[in-house]
């Protein structure tokens, strides 16, 4: 397959903003098309992808067809893709295959997501909907399914509370530097500990926030038609498991992102030691120490050493989450994956300002879907 | 591009349903599983795309995944695809699209939608999100924005409600044939003219139903490893408009289905005359009198000459909607698609039992998504 390269970006600030659905996708369309360095027409861009997770967070259907309005080009073709929390990834996925495949020259790619608008009562309602049926039916939200696998982390691995309390203090410390995050608030592994239960051993500060939000790319097979500095999707998978924690072998792995970041290192033709920075999946804290493992970061039971020795720090030797992560920066479900590839987009071409890391290279991202029944994984170059 | 072809399917009862969504998906993928002639094993199936209008009908995320559990292959990819009610025929589109691209060798398609899981008053205020973000606000329902484009179409081309009402006792009538219809209802001009009132010109009798129900697809690069009758796809084509009604220059005209006629005619290499028959989407049957003009079946003004001389009709000399339509056989929102398709199927291989058309060679399906923000034609041959 080709080169396909990411040449602009969009991105609003994540939190619980005034903005509906409309306006945060006018605003990351017209963003996006606005920065394109070298310029470029509506009639250009043949297919418009967004994302979202959910419609009674969005209130809209079709919202592929309303980016149209602000692209003013109703010639485009244009859907929506879905697959919970991976969908902004999932559409990335799609743009680069309908590229690779000659069918258009310019994707742009549009990820959402409106939660504040409803109460949280009925948000917590609508996320369950990211587990199997049978959890969903017996009333095990995203945090208790999350809990499961930590707790038996724990158990197994010997992980403890502080290196989960860690993880959190670590993404929000990052977030202090990203102007895009959800919070700039320094928090303390006592913090952690001591923020109210929700599902043990998941407390408050373990979990991502509800926020609204939106990001968007735009992805050409000609790239230097729009910018002289791309950034390249060098590999990307999209694997599958099981919905439910409970079907799963081995809960304290997810599956789909070990088997997609295989097939993405291997068209990449890069191995572990060649990634010099990553944004992960961290809806709740402790699934980053088992993500560590899954993208072979670590060793089987070894990901809670990463954030013992500092490795995954700002400043270690491979920052994970700089931008904050779900976290700290925030996490509109749809603009997720869509935004954690502006970071990582941001990153390769130094500009990422006070979070700028020094001399990376390789960058990259991992988005899964509910507990991982979908994982995206994206390795991303210069 | 090569010829994608039908090999198999599965097909739910339309109408209110006591299975959920898993058992409305899980049911038409393993009948179109055990339906292939030849065999297929699921390992054979590399992806699976799902459709549905809404995640408040569907209460699951994650659909794509869900369905992998009946196929029972985990290591196949797996993704949902919206557009309003044009989802089904997008999913088939995307499925045609990684076909033609060499990506996958087979791919399943699942439509579905589980409308009855809500009350009827929740189920509107759902729907109302396939127009624009205007129209949601001030309370502008599907059948409303449906109401304007009839009642202008009958002031400018002198269209009545007849011809209206001639469009539902057609498709009921039709209906009769068909065992999967949610009605078996033998209605008249009479009983169209006097049911209520619910946006004048549209009437209760004019109107699609809320449905359950789901239909599979699976589609070959190599039909014939499967069966000796494959269904061929010969053109398709999705295009797009504005998603308001007000935003249009001419709202007695589904633009979106014009666009994709003229796209999937020129792809397939036939004329209209070359139709043998065609399903198309009469989710308010007055609309079904525009979308003959904007398939090329009549000039411009001139569709409802069709109800009138009874061409459309089960045996006339283009006999349209012979399943009975979304009216008569039910519109199951993400099943809506794929189900014309199945119907289409089955007449090209004369298995379309007591509906069953004669000598019909070339088949055209017609799905377009709120009041024709997105649509879908396809032309299908043996």
């Amino acid at each position: 397959m080709g080169e396909v390269g990411i040449v602009s970006f969009g991105h609003t600030k994540y939190g619980i903003l005034k903005d509906d659905t409309s306006n945060l996708i006018g605003s990351v369309v017209e963003e996006c098309l606005s920065r394109v360095e070298k310029g470029i027409e509506p009639k250009e861009i043949g297919l418009v992808i967004t994302s979202c997770a959910d419609d009674q967070f969005s209130n809209q259907h079709q919202t592929g067809a309303l980016a149209l309005r602000y692209l003013k080009n109703l010639d485009a073709e244009a859907f929506r893709v879905e697959a919970a929390c991976s969908s902004g990834s999932l559409a990335v996925y799609l743009a680069r295959k309908m590229l690779n495949a000659g069918y258009v020259d310019n994707v742009l790619v549009v990820g959402f997501e409106k939660m504040s608008r409803l109460p949280t009562e009925v948000a917590t309602s609508v996320l369950i909907r990211g587990g199997s049926p049978e959890e969903n039916r017996i009333g095990i939200t995203q945090p208790a399914a999350y809990a499961m696998m930590a707790q038996l982390y724990m158990e197994k691995y010997g992980a403890t509370e502080d290196d989960y309390a860690k993880v959190s203090v670590k993404n929000h410390n990052n977030a202090l530097r990203n102007p895009w995050a959800q919070f700039h608030k320094k928090i303390s592994v006592e913090d952690v500990k001591s923020s109210r239960l929700i599902a043990s051993p998941i407390r408050l500060f373990h979990c991502s926030p509800i926020s609204d939000g939106a990001a968007a790319l735009l992805l050409s097979r000609r790239p230097r038609d729009y910018t002289d500095t791309p950034v390249y999707i060098k590999g990307m998978a999209l694997a599958n498991d099981t919905l439910g924690v409970f079907e799963r072998d081995d809960p304290t792995s997810v599956a789909a992102t070990r088997k997609a970041a295989a097939k993405a290192f291997k068209e990449a033709n890069i191995e572990v030691k060649d990634i010099d920075f990553a944004e992960v999946h961290d809806a709740f804290t402790p699934v980053e120490l088992m993500i560590y493992e899954d993208l072979g970061f670590a060793g089987k039971g070894e990901g809670y050493r990463l954030i013992r020795d500092g490795t995954v720090e700002f400043d270690g030797a491979l920052p994970v989450n700089v931008s904050g992560g779900l976290k700290g920066k925030g996490h509109p479900i749809g603009a997720t994956g869509v935004g954690m590839m502006v970071e990582i987009f941001l990153q390769l071409r130094g500009e990422a300002d006070q979070r700028q890391l020094p001399d990376v290279e390789i960058g990259l991202a991992e988005n899964h879907g509910g507990t991982g029944a979908t994982s995206v994984v994206t390795i991303l170059g210069r």
